[in-house]
């Protein structure tokens, strides 16, 4: 029942076969790469207003503008520091491998845990900020904001699930009209305000100045508007997907990607300017839709840059769900994360970090009230740390490999990592106390677990393993005598039943009764006299009403008195019952036994099932 | 460790033979039924208040006094009619007995289910009442108020799965405590009132009628307060835990418990009404608190008011916590609920039923917000329910016995039925859209619920029993051939392992591998082939990736080319690793397996675990 629910819900299974994947050319590489770049314009210019406006007032305008420059500066240097990865690394080279590669181990584990976590806040963030999108053109769902964000991470969870990443040719159409829909705002805003000038400015006599402008604040600013840059590593991770000659295609990707942030980010910084735009703290209206309202008016164009901007963010998001579940993979592959993230579900997809991922972000949503702004500080140090490894890696890289003009390229990776690392630093320092501390302490324990994760299952094989040598001197026809308990509380068709199939393994067959109540043992006994066989009917009485500790107690004494060679098999009776939820009403001490037993003890533990509807294999 | 930890939580395990109760004495047993009965009284004022004030202003005060008369009246008749049953029932006569011996099944599950959800609603709201009790004295914790309630709840059931009820004797003086300090505070506050006045009634010019006087009005008072009520059957239940002579006892119990109440409840309303004490729509301060505030002034004796009425309600609340465990295990005796809950943990308490008790009480603290005038509406439905079954099947009772005297007797508890039962229809149909609906809707569930139930244990006891007869005739040496299918992913010490285990069993062995990836099946093929045996390896590629569906399929292909008579055994080897969180990372497959072909085969399944300590029987 539940299979044929999972099969409407997230389709037929797929078979190994069906795997394929389609190669990306310029246009619709930069379709499936931007959406997670460009869709962060939509909300770093009001991060950047959002923590200058409380203190500096109208100031704030102004200051909007450097630090937007300083973050287009930032965003050329690591545009040409990627360049130099995608052509280094034409099998993809995402932070991991290229910080394990060259740095070490640690670094490559720290790089993925950052890039881990951002991915959830990708989610997390885009997911808010999306819902925010759709709340600012209708105020009226405002009260079921969290809900709907949850609501949209569940669609978006299934969807991927179904595997829906292998097909998104389709999403490039909303990509392409959401970056028309920007430039053609920025552009006819431009010319609007320099032909009519802006709306009278309504909330300029509410901008009081509160406090000093401060270098603090200036860096707070721009670790804010520093998510605009996120996403930007996404091209160089995929070089193999591009159409040959894909690295040369990949380059083309990044620079059209970057101009595009350069326009767009810029852009809106400086309309946000001319119309002054004014963050709110519950995070709707929007600065983008007050924007769009100021050059717009309420107009069909200010519902198309609403829309696509929802659907943008949306597919931002879903980048993180193909991201997270295949840097698990590759994680898994060195097993340093648990073995199921490996594995491909029903439909090719990596189910199980796609789920925990969706999984984790929800919480962060619930616990954030999927507002924007609270949830940016947790953002950026991830992002920038996994930045100035990479970077630092491909500095060793250049030294390490000493190809001609190596000294070029690592001072350019050099200047990517020192400005990146700067960036971690001012993010982690500044958002310190506004939730950057989780992100300090979320890594370091990721790594940690993730070594003792490797640790364990590199000790578990290596206790395994067998050389061949050995296998040849394996005797397989050893000879064992057997033992067969089997515990029973009552003697019905289902106890019977598995007394039969013991016996027919070894005549050594004992039924053993853990009783807590006299006469039900009596019962019991006065029944079993009915029966014509010499096994044995042993009964132990249980004081503390425990049933494992007096059978494996017992076990021990026939233990010590049997041949040094026996084998002694638990056997289990356990009758199945149709109905799905008689399993709650039965079965728990089966259960139970099985998993205790075989936790504690080297014995073999069988279970002889009795079926109600004698639905034996012959018959299927 | 699990275990360690639970053993210092709960205590060391107790031995059936440690189970012991002490019978009360007048006194003691006055003691330990008054909490549930005479704690309602701390809030019973109040909601009638609650629910007039807001209509009617100033007006109300007076009609406080006539509700609180015609409950009083309701008290006596049912004081009587519960005489009448502990008469009738020496051994003890909860209103789920009385109604099905003398009504019938259904009627009985009628009752249970009422009572069931009185005991929640009783931790639910007695634990809300005390907390609110605590927050008048103490104004600045109101703000924690819903989690400290839900953390009394997890310190109650904690101290009940310890089995605290067994030592209940010091638990009198708490009540004692309460009964003096209200029973002083009535006396006290009508002679200040007389000699001095109250002070100055601020509240008067606030309180203005808002609507009309109505029948519709005064009923829903009336229903809200006959939660003072509530409790009052606890005596009945408890005959045979009173000294001899018991039912005497327990009379003179039932006649100092009314008499107390009536004192108490009816003392503090005409105190409210002289104080003018002004019940909040956030539940604090409490009118108790406002009227000890008027008597007392904010003095020493204000805090004792306060405190032991906190300290009552929480005793009220811990008398769910052994009869709600107490009714289960009566209704689990004839197979309504899980057999669970009719086994006794390891401090002898129904930790089963204690458990879903708090689970249940703990999520409606939490849906309801912890305020006692929301959770009200729900509460006197099933009391007055339980309440007129009970009467209803002593009427029955006395007709069928037809002992000297029975009219009367059928006549006096006929009078109970008849008002219990206007009572519980004047709750739902004034309360219906403020929350009774929704017990109007479960106490049918659960009792189609305990019906399917039993259904379903019937069922599985018959087709499971075995007549005497047949056991004669069973023939329990049967001779099969064996078969016995190993699934193996890689060849190691496990899977070895398991190989000789199987092998020294039957001859007819088969090491299945169900592969999704070639390399690794060839890896298996050559490391196998070092291996000197003749059991067949059989590899079979599953394109889905699932493991089962090839499995059960590859086992039905030998089911049909075997003899008949033969027996297919899945053996399934499992390595268990030391750390308790190595199960994460392990394991998934063996456990599916396993439970997923006992539900759907009718084929042994036999683990064999592969240690790493060689943690062997003999050695421990």
């Amino acid at each position: 029942m539940l299979d044929r629910f999972l099969n409407v819900l997230i389709g037929k299974p797929l078979a190994n076969e069906q795997h394929a994947s389609e190669k990306y050319n310029v246009l619709f590489g930069l379709a499936v790469m931007a959406s997670d770049a460009i869709s962060s314009v939509a909300y770093a210019a009001e991060e950047i207003l959002f923590v200058l406006i409380g203190v500096i007032g109208l100031e704030s305008y102004k200051w909007l503008g450097w630090v937007s420059l300083m973050i287009i500066g930032l965003l050329f240097i690591l545009t040409i520091s990627y360049i130099q990865i995608i052509k280094a690394y034409p099998q993809g080279g995402g932070a991991y491998i290229v910080a394990k590669e060259n740095i070490g181990v640690k670094a490559g584990l720290i790089a993925a845990a950052s890039l881990l976590i951002d991915y959830i806040l990708t989610v997390a963030v885009s997911a808010s900020a999306g819902m925010e999108a759709i709340v600012s053109a209708y105020p009226s769902l405002g009260r079921h904001e969290v809900f709907l964000v949850v609501l949209l991470i569940i669609v978006l969870t299934i969807l991927n699930l179904r595997g829906v990443s292998e097909s998104s040719k389709i999403f490039s159409v909303p990509t392409y009209l959401f970056i028309i829909s920007m430039l053609f705002m920025v552009v006819y805003g431009l010319i609007r305000y320099s032909l009519y000038g802006a709306p009278a400015p309504m909330l300029s006599e509410h901008l009081k100045a509160t406090g000093d402008l401060s270098v603090f604040l200036i860096l707070k600013a721009f670790s804010s508007g520093c998510s605009a840059l996120t996403g930007l590593e996404a091209v160089s991770n995929s070089v193999p997907n591009f159409k040959e000659p894909s690295q040369k295609n990949a380059i083309w990707v990044m620079i059209l990607l970057s101009t595009l942030i350069f326009f767009i980010f810029g852009g809106t910084s400086i309309l946000a300017r001319f119309y002054q735009a004014y963050p709110t703290s519950a995070g709707t209206p929007t600065v983008i839709s007050q924007i769009a309202f100021g050059v717009f008016g309420r107009t069909f164009m200010f519902y198309v840059v609403q829309i696509t901007t929802a659907i943008i963010l949306l597919m931002a998001c879903n980048t993180a769900f193909t991201g997270f579940p295949m840097l698990m993979y590759v994680v898994g592959k060195d097993r340093f994360v648990p073995r199921q993230f490996t594995v491909r579900g029903k439909r090719l997809s990596f189910s199980t970090g796609i789920i925990s991922l969706s999984f984790v972000a929800g919480i962060l949503v619930i616990a954030f009230d999927a507002v924007t702004s609270k949830l940016i500080p947790l953002y950026s140090v991830g992002v920038f740390l996994s930045f100035t490894l990479a970077q630092t890696g491909m500095v060793i890289h250049w030294k390490k490999c000493k190809e001609p003009g190596w000294q070029k390229r690592a001072v350019i990776n050099g200047i990517g990592a020192v400005v990146s690392l700067i960036t971690a630093v001012i993010t982690v320092s500044v958002k310190f106390t506004e939730g950057a501390w989780i992100v300090a302490i979320v890594i370091p324990v990721l790594v940690l677990i993730m070594i003792a994760i490797e640790k364990h299952y590199s000790k578990v094989a290596e206790r395994l393993s067998i050389a061949d040598e050995e296998l040849i001197n394996t005797k397989m026809d050893e000879k064992f005598g057997h033992i067969m308990v089997v515990p029973i509380q009552s003697l019905n068709k289902a106890s019977i039943n598995a007394l039969k199939y013991a016996r027919s393994i070894t005549p050594d067959v004992i039924a053993l009764s853990i009783y807590t109540n006299k006469s039900e043992q009596e019962k019991l006994q006065s029944k079993w006299d009915h029966l014509d066989t010499d096994i044995l009917l042993v009964s132990e009485y249980s004081p503390y009403r425990a049933v494992v500790t007096p059978l494996l107690k017992y076990v021990d004494t026939i233990a010590k008195s049997t041949a040094k060679n026996d084998k002694i098999t638990i056997l289990l009776s356990q009758f199945i019952v149709d109905e799905w939820w008689g399993n709650i009403l039965h079965n728990h001490t089966s259960f139970l036994l099985r998993e205790t037993i075989l936790h504690n003890e080297n014995i073999v533990v069988s279970t002889c099932p009795y079926h109600f509807h004698e639905k034996s294999y012959e018959k299927k």
